[in-house]
């Protein structure tokens, strides 16, 4: 089993993700339902930590809670449990080892707030200290880099969004197809040209705005662990208070920018860095903005805004695949890490 | 008036902050002991946003409250404005200009929420936004790198604290004597000859951990926008997870490290740094942990972990203008970015 096979298995890993632990995101709703709470803190790390900011615009825009990301240092270094009042709090975490995230969940549970485990690993302390339990079922992940279970990771969020109230099951269906659909498309001979031609880049710049401002936060970190390159995830409005001061003639800039209403707010300043003399590669399903681009990597139709964020990583993991191999590394062996890391 | 002589006007704009506003604070350190909240949501751009990490820990360690970042395209871009019921909401903007930054404030007053600005316009959209002003009282500040608006900001968190029940203003009244240590110190000796040193690098990874991690943030943001460095910052817990993978012999590498709960946890990830070969700079005031480093950088001794990161940055800030200045950059005029971003 290889990188490459876990990327292409996530269509089949998302349909499991569909059908597992029903009853419980049953029972948490009800539970939310008889003691409505008034804001969500999230504990993850590294991959897991942006599917903690895709909740935040998930619940923000979809139900109007606040979302905090836990900073599980405030507990694990400093020893003080937040006070968790009508909160829900969430861990996510492929391998549920990790002691900072359990031990986050634990406190909140020990002081009667809701908690749900989002985890690969029932068994793991995660899946065990959490009141409610959501199985990622994505199978088991064999790879370093986090692949299916980032996708899977999503699609639960989303779902807990559906079992809160907004939207239809029928939405989420459309997920496994429109994720066949990013890997059979054209999109990876366009990372594999991308990835030749930015094979020999220290650095790269990735924005996005709104819910893929999560892919952007992803895509950097699949471009560190396994190609080894400096890339800065930014949202397209964070970037241009200041790090705007990197951009220059020929500069890397991959942009993750489908159709939706956070387009209107980042195309004029793609063309902005267009003007300017950036490599752009664009990742879209909007051909106006896809022409902006000097590499072009299309995201099929037809998925609304609010889940595309699953879709949309899908040709950045191949991307990172492809430069990891363009630059001589091999993608099945990232340096310096492990799959489970234990952070306290 | 250049970015330095902002820089070196720190110990005087602290004491002017530590003057501003008394009214403010008491009158909102009275409301939220009448209508208690359960937590704080702030919502800030670029530097503005790393004062906003600081209080997650000053807040979640001294006062037990969540802390939640606010994502302004959740109102800005999908038009939800989140429910902020028991939850006080604080903008962070030195200019106040941008309104992203202040229709969330706005959002929050008009549900009833006790709102706070903290800016040095009080004229400003959000300081006439929020129910509650503190100015920052920093004078000025012409340089396009904000140094002295983010160390008051800091400082304005800190005060908040300390009204908040937690803590005594003598403890804040130290800081200002520790901004001259601090800029007295061997520090700008050590930080220009790192600059030397890391002229021809392209990229730079920062780590700190607890508290500090403002500070790396903010050190990072500062290195991009006046040195055009690809640095990249990191909570050295997240390091870990993932962006380890970047470590080979030679890349530079800047740690904030001074003595703390939170060494305890970093020192080993430091060493094992160090036996890889990087080419470490450690900021700190701990003489074990400087021995580390090829590029020790000393901090006064004496401040308080929690009102440290107020300090641990002035080296930082000399070191992005003397690191400009060896890659043959104007520091007083940094690219493509303004004083003021408008973000929408």
């Amino acid at each position: 089993v290889s990188l490459r096979d876990e990327i292409l298995e996530q269509p089949e890993a998302a349909r499991r993700q569909l059908a597992a632990s029903p009853e419980a995101l049953a029972a948490l709703a009800g539970r939310l339902s008889r003691e409505p709470v008034d804001s969500i803190v999230i504990a993850a790390r590294g991959t897991s930590d942006h599917a903690a900011i895709y909740a935040q615009y998930v619940f923000g825009v979809r139900h109007r809670l606040p979302v905090a990301l836990a900073t599980p240092s405030v507990l694990t270094v400093y020893g003080i449990a937040p006070r968790f009042e009508r909160s829900l709090v969430i861990g996510i975490s492929q391998s549920g080892a990790s002691p900072d995230v359990g031990s986050v969940v634990a406190a909140a549970r020990s002081q009667g707030a809701p908690t749900l485990a989002i985890t690969n690993d029932p068994a793991s302390p995660l899946g065990r200290s959490a009141e409610y339990l959501v199985e990622l079922a994505a199978g088991p992940e064999r790879a370093v880099a986090a692949t299916k279970t980032y996708t899977t990771s999503l699609l639960a969020i989303a779902r807990l969004s559906v079992v809160l109230g907004n939207g239809a099951p029928a939405e989420l269906a459309t997920v496994p197809a429109a994720l066949e659909a990013a890997l059979a498309g054209e999109a990876e001979l366009a990372v594999e040209s991308l990835a030749q031609d930015l094979a020999g880049e220290e650095r790269e710049v990735v924005l996005a705005r709104g819910f893929e401002y999560a892919t952007a936060r992803e895509s950097a970190l699949k471009l560190k662990e396994l190609a080894r390159v400096f890339a800065d995830p930014y949202s397209a409005a964070d970037f241009e208070h200041g790090p705007l001061a990197l951009v220059e003639p020929g500069i890397p800039i991959l942009a993750i920018a489908p159709g939706g209403l956070a387009l209107g707010r980042f195309s004029p300043l793609l063309r902005r860095l267009r003007a300017s003399g950036a490599n752009l590669a664009v990742v879209s399903d909007e051909p106006s903005v896809l022409a902006l681009a000097r590499h072009a990597i299309p995201l099929p139709g037809g998925v609304p805004e609010w889940l595309r964020p699953i879709v949309s990583i899908v040709p950045l993991q191949l991307y990172a695949m492809h430069l990891a191999r363009a630059r001589g590394l091999d993608p099945e062996r990232p340096v310096n890490i492990r799959k489970v890391t234990l952070t306290r």
